[in-house]
């Protein structure tokens, strides 16, 4: 269970066959794991079993850890538009999920989160998962990578309060 | 109520802004219109509000009209990618308000949908209306263009029905 003065952000990383998820605790500006797992989707399944099960175990998960806010990537086609499709349906649920358990959610892109965890906005996949290793002080990396990139969009939402206390306060 | 030699069919045109159903009845190789509508969702609603009105009401529709299939249109992002992905969140909610309900799912490519109503896979909205309209042997055509898209998507699971018993008596 968390502290009072604690802030619990729940990040997903949305996807079809997989989708990420992670929790972090935030107090002032320390940062520490709290789990981070993943729906696994077996290929057998149809599209709309896949939703179901993303459904109900995201809605689990939110509803065991009570997060503050729901912290999710937001999606761009550039590159594969049919597992595009089915991802942005993927997503859909997980909103629906989050706005269900009446959790906040904020949204990032890519890019955004890329450049909050490791400085630059390019970083790869290797990258994102050593930075999310060092600033959850972890012994080793997260696997798979949907739950370090949902601790990383978790991670993101953290660094934006962060600066906004320190607006606030200029 | 439907009689028991019946099959229910619920259309659904996915959108973001509005969600356009259509249930027709299905006896033999006679169609006839049960109802049409849809979910309009105001401009200042946000997504997740969307997805949740969008959930909520295809849900109800489902549970009082208890279909034997939900016909929806397969999605294809040829022109607006960033409405697609709002869109294909919309989808996602319906897909799993369906599977929820037990209600088997069909999908259609749009050129199919046209096809199968008007005769020709360009048709445009107004030709899709008035086929609607003749179809069901309505007075009017249908509004919203979303709902009669709704009812074109059941009308083409009805008649890939017709079609297949045909091919089984061949």
């Amino acid at each position: 269970m968390s502290k009072k003065s604690e802030r619990l952000i729940f990040g997903v990383d949305p996807g079809t066959a997989i989708v990420g998820w992670g929790l972090i605790a935030q107090s002032g500006n320390r940062l520490h794991l709290v789990g981070a797992g993943c729906v696994k989707n077996a290929p057998a399944l149809t599209q709309s079993e896949r939703l179901v099960r993303i459904f109900d175990q995201i809605s689990a998960l939110l509803k065991r850890h009570t997060p503050d806010v729901i912290a999710v990537e937001q999606l761009f086609f550039a590159k594969n538009v049919t597992t595009g499709i089915s991802v942005a349906q993927a997503r859909g649920v997980i909103l629906l999920a989050a706005a269900r358990a009446g959790v906040r959610l904020a949204e990032y892109r890519p890019m955004q989160i890329k450049q909050s965890v490791c400085g630059y906005a390019r970083a790869d996949k290797r990258q994102v998962q050593e930075m999310v290793k060092r600033i959850l002080n972890l012994k080793e990396i997260i696997r798979p990578d949907d739950a370090a990139d949902a601790l990383a969009a978790a991670i993101c939402h953290a660094n934006s309060a962060i600066l906004e206390k320190i607006k606030v306060k200029e």
